[in-house]
C-alpha cells in the first residue's frame, strides 16, 4: 500500500494569520493535486510563525488563529492537512499539532517537551502535553510530536510501542553553524533506537534575531536520510512509504560550514528587510572589511539596485579606503554617495569648546566622529524610507569597541553574531563565488581610523587570541582561569572578559542580528547590566 | 517561650557575591547582637541579589556563590541564618533557602513554585522542588517557602498541616504601583486559610528594569499585619514570638499610589547610578515637563552637586521654555549650561543638501535636531563619566514619538514606564513637597518643538484619550474593538495601536528604566519586531 507524504517547509511572516493561511491552504491543494500526497505537513505552529512571543497572550490573536485552523480545515478537503497551532484551551494554551480532515479535526497532539533554554521561552506560553497522539491513513499509524519532542530520550520509542509505524515531526528548530548535522545526527540516534520512519517538517526563513534553516529531512527505520530539502529555501517535496517504509529520493546536499553562514546571513537580511516592508537598505562603507562583508551580503540579499552605500570621511580616513570602498561599490553595481564628516564634527568641537575647556582629548572626540556618521546615515534612512544596516562584528559587539548611536546605529545588524576571523573567513568565501571585495580591504591591519594612524590592535588583542577567547568566555562559560590554562596570555584574557562584562548596556541597545553561533547576543544571552560579577576575580 | 525572628530586608549588588556576603555577616552578627535575635532571615537568593539571570549558566559563578554561603556557615555562630542561594545538584539547579546553624547546614528547602511569566524565567533555571521543610529552634518548628510559593492556593496549609508553627517566607517581589496592597491581601487570604503566622522578608532596591521595594511585613495567623518595615529603604527588623505568637510593633504606614511610584523612581535612579559606578548624572533640560520630572527624580536620588543639566535651544524653542529651565535649575541648584545646536543641526543641512535636493522636509529634519543634542549630550557624559538620563515617558515610548538616537539617546531612562498623565501628577507630588517646577512647565501643553508651533496633539490623540486607550492595549491586552466598546473614538484608537504596534523596534534599543506598571516594555512585554499582527485587523 502506497501513502504519500509532503513536507511543506514555508517561510512564513510571524503573526500575519491571514496570508499564512492562505499559505497553507494553497500549499496543500498543491501537494494533494501536483504531488497526489494523501497528507500535507506544515511546520511547529505554523499558522503563526515561530515565534510569536507575547501576542499569544493577547486573546484576540489566539482567536484569530483559531477561526484560520477552522477555515483551512473546511477550505482544503481530500488530503490530511497537519499543521502546528496555539491551542487555547479551559486549563491554558499547548503547542498543539493538528490533523484536519475534510473539514473536522480528527486529532490533536500537545507538545509535551516545552523548550525554556536558550533562545526558547516556551513554558512562558504553553502548559505541557502528556499525551502521544496517533491516527491511521490508508492503514498506515502515524505519531504526532512537536520540535523538542523527539530530541528527548525515549520519545520515539514509546510512540512506536504504542503502535506508530511512521513519525511525523514538526518543527521550528533555529540555525547556528553546525545545527544541521547536530539535529540530524540527534535525531538519527533517536530513530535507530526506536527502529522507525521518520518525517521531519522545519521552518524556514528570518524571524527578528533567529534564523531557521529548513533543510527538512524523512529518516528510514535504520537512521538513513532518504530525502532532504534545501536550506534556506522553501520547499514542497513528497515521500512515498510502501509497507510503512520511505522511498529514498532527492537528498540537498548540505552547506559547508561557512558556505551555510553566510546563506543564512543573505536570507536574514532578506527577510529582515523585506518582512519589515523597507524599500531598500543602505549602510556606511568605510573601506573596512566589516561593512565591505555587509555590502556583499546586502546586495546578494536585496540585488544591487536596492542598496546604497554612504562614504564619510574624516580627516583620519586614508586614501586607501575611500579608493577600495568606490571600487566595491563600482563592481557590485550600487549607487555610492560621499559625505565627508569634518563640517559637522568641527561644529560639535566648536560648541563644546566652552565645557571642554582644560580637558584632554580622549574616545570622546572619536565617539563624536562616529555619532556624526550616525546622524547621516539616519537621515538618509528616514528621508529615503531605507534601513540602514550595521556593520559591527561580535568581536566588536563583545569589547564594546563600538560607539553606541555612531556605528552602533541601525535598523539590522547582519553580522552581529560573526566574530572577526569569521569575517575574514565569510569575505573570502565571497570572493571564492566572484570576487566582490578588493583584495587590500582583505589584507590590511583593521582599523576604526578614528584617530591618527589608529589600528585595532592598539586596543585589543589580535583578533587571532581575542577570538578563540570570546568564544571560549560567552559561548563556553569558562572562567578565566580555565582560559589562561588552555593557553591563551593572561593579560589578554583579563583585557577581553574585563570588556566583555563592562560593555552589557552598549550591546542591550544595539540592533538585532541574526545568531549564527551557539549563543547570541540577545534573547540567547541574557545578563544583568547592573552587575558586581566580575570574571576576571573568578576562580 | 520567646523566639525572636529578625528580618534582614537589604538592598544588593546583584553578583557582588563577596560585597552580599560581607552585608550578610554583619547584618546576622547585628541581628544577634544588637537585637537579641534567634534567627535572622535574609530574602530570595540573597547571596547573589535578585535576579542573577544567565550568571547562574557559569559554573565559576555558582562555585563561588557555593564557597560564599559556607563561609557565612563559619563566620556566624550564634544565630541561625536562613538565607537564599542558588543550590547546584546533580540533577541541576535549586532556587532554595538554607538554614546555616553553628557552622552546618541545618536544612535546605528547594522552591516548589517556580515563576515564568511577566518578568520571570525561573523555569529558564531552576529544577522545582516538590518538598516542604521544616527545622525547629527553642521548641517553635518553622516552615521554609520562597517567593511565589506562598501566592499558590494551599501551600500555606500544607505546611501548617505538617506541623509548622511559622512560616518564614524569603522573597525578591518586584514593585509595581499597588503591588504591596496586591501582595497582603493576597498572602493575607492565605495566612487566614492556614491559620499559621508568616514572616515575610523582601528585598529591597532597583534592579536594572525592576525595583523591589522591600516593605517586609508580619502577619498573625488571623492575617492581621502586626509588623511592617519601611518600603525603598534597607531595614533589620526584630518581631518576638510567644507561644508561637508574634507581638505586634511598628508598622510603618504605606504611601499612597503616586508617592509610592515616586519613591521606586528616586531609588531606581539612585541605584542604577551608583550601583554601575558613574559619577552624578546629566540631562538635558527642554523646559518641558518630563525632563523636568527626571531633573527633580534625579536631585532627589543623588544630590543637586551630582547632577548638571543642558539646554540645547533650536531656532523652535520658545523663549519661556528656556526661561523655565533655568529657573527650575536655579531652584533646584543645579548647575546648567546653554549650547545651542543650530551651529551643527546647519552643517548638516548643506552636508546633506545634495542628497536631499528635489525631497520635502519631513520628520527627517526633526529627527536631526534631536539627534545633535543626542550628539552634545552624549559627548557632555562619555568626556565627565556622567550618566546620560533619558527624559521619555511611556506614552512616547508606546507610539514612538521619540528620536532614536536623540532624545532616547542615553544610560536609563527613568520615566519610561510612566505614562503622560503620570508625569503631571508625580510632577504635582513633587512640587506639594516643595515647589521646584515651575508652574508654567505643568500648565502648557506639551509639545517637542521640533517644528514652528508644535504640539503634541498635532500629532497624537490628546493624552487624556491616549493614556488609557495604551494603557488598555499593551496592559490589559484589549483588542480594537474592545477599545472603542469602551467608549474610546475609534479613530484614537486606531491611531494609537497602529503606532504601537509599529514602533517595537525603537523600544528595542532604548535604554532600559524603571518598571513601575503591571507591564513595563522590556523583559515584561516581549514582542517581536518583524511581525504580521496589526492590532487594528483584530476583532
Amino acid at each position: 500500500m502506497s501513502l504519500k507524504i509532503a513536507l511543506a517547509q514555508l517561510n512564513f511572516l510571524v503573526a500575519d494569520i491571514t496570508a499564512n493561511s492562505h499559505k497553507i491552504i494553497q500549499t496543500a491543494l498543491r501537494a494533494r493535486d501536483e504531488l497526489g500526497a494523501d497528507i500535507c505537513v506544515f511546520s511547529e505552529l505554523a499558522i503563526t510563525g515561530y515565534p510569536p512571543e507575547d501576542l499569544l497572550f493577547r486573546p484576540d490573536f489566539i482567536t484569530q488563529t483559531t477561526l484560520a485552523v477552522a477555515d483551512i480545515a473546511t477550505q482544503v478537503q481530500g488530503i490530511d492537512v497537519v499543521l502546528g497551532f496555539p491551542e487555547a484551551t479551559a486549563e491554558g494554551l499547548y503547542n498543539s499539532a493538528v490533523v484536519l480532515r475534510d473539514g473536522a479535526v480528527l486529532c490533536v497532539y500537545r507538545k509535551n517537551c516545552l523548550p525554556n533554554y536558550g533562545v526558547f521561552d516556551e513554558q512562558r506560553y504553553f502548559k505541557a502535553g502528556h499525551d502521544i497522539s496517533l491516527f491511521t491513513v490508508k492503514g498506515v499509524t502515524l505519531a504526532l510530536t512537536i520540535c523538542e519532542d523527539v530530541w528527548r530520550e525515549g520519545m520515539l520509542l514509546k510512540n512506536k510501542q504504542a503502535g506508530a509505524n511512521v513519525v511525523l515531526t514538526l518543527n521550528a528548530s533555529p540555525f547556528h553553524a553546525g545545527k544541521m548535522q547536530l539535529r540530524e545526527a540527534i535525531i538519527q540516534q533517536q530513530v535507530k533506537q526506536a527502529a522507525v520512519p521518520l518525517v521531519y517538517v522545519n521552518q524556514v526563513g528570518g524571524q527578528d534575531e533567529l534564523m531557521f534553516d529548513g533543510a527538512s529531512f524523512v529518516l528510514d527505520q535504520h537512521g538513513a536520510c532518504v530525502m532532504r530539502a534545501a536550506e534556506f529555501a522553501e520547499q514542497l517535496s513528497v515521500v512515498e512509504f510502501i509497507n510503512h517504509q520511505p522511498l529514498p529520493t532527492h537528498c540537498a546536499p548540505l552547506y559547508n560550514e561557512v558556505a551555510s553562514i553566510y546563506q543564512a546571513l543573505v536570507l536574514g537580511v532578506r527577510d529582515y528587510v523585506t518582512k519589515n516592508g523597507f524599500h531598500g537598505a543602505l549602510l556606511g562603507l568605510s573601506g573596512g572589511i566589516d561593512s565591505a562583508l555587509v555590502l556583499a551580503l546586502a546586495v546578494d540579499a536585496l540585488g544591487a539596485d536596492k542598496v546604497e552605500v554612504v562614504l564619510m570621511p574624516s580627516c583620519y580616513t586614508q586614501d586607501m579606503s575611500s579608493e577600495d570602498a568606490i571600487t566595491q561599490a563600482q563592481t557590485m553595481g550600487v549607487r555610492h554617495h560621499v559625505i565627508p564628516i569634518m563640517p559637522a564634527v568641527n561644529a560639535f568641537t566648536e560648541m563644546l569648546a566652552e565645557v571642554f575647556a582644560n580637558t584632554a582629548p580622549d574616545t570622546t572626540e572619536e565617539n563624536i566622529q562616529a555619532r556624526c556618521r550616525g546622524v547621516i546615515l539616519m537621515a538618509m534612512s528616514n528621508k529615503q524610507g531605507k534601513i540602514l544596516l550595521t556593520t559591527g562584528n561580535k568581536s566588536e559587539m563583545s569589547v564594546g569597541y563600538a560607539t553606541l548611536y555612531g556605528d552602533m546605529a541601525g535598523g539590522f545588524a547582519p553580522i552581529k553574531d560573526v566574530p572577526k576571523l569569521l569575517v575574514y573567513a565569510l569575505s573570502r568565501y565571497r570572493n571564492s563565488l566572484s570576487p566582490v571585495i578588493p583584495e587590500r580591504v582583505i589584507e590590511r591591519p583593521p582599523s576604526a581610523e578614528l584617530a591618527p594612524d589608529q589600528v585595532d590592535a592598539d586596543s585589543l588583542p589580535a583578533y587571532e587570541h581575542l577570538d578563540p577567547i570570546l568564544e571560549r568566555y560567552i559561548e563556553g562559560d569558562q572562567s578565566a582561569h580555565e582560559i589562561i590554562a588552555a593557553g591563551f596570555k593572561p593579560e589578554d584574557v583579563m583585557r577581553a572578559i574585563s570588556l566583555v562584562d563592562r560593555n552589557e548596556y552598549k550591546r542591550r541597545q544595539s540592533p538585532p542580528g541574526i545568531k549564527i553561533t551557539t549563543r547570541a547576543f540577545g534573547r540567547d544571552r541574557r545578563f544583568p547590566i547592573t552587575s558586581g560579577y566580575r570574571g576576571i576575580d573568578s576562580k
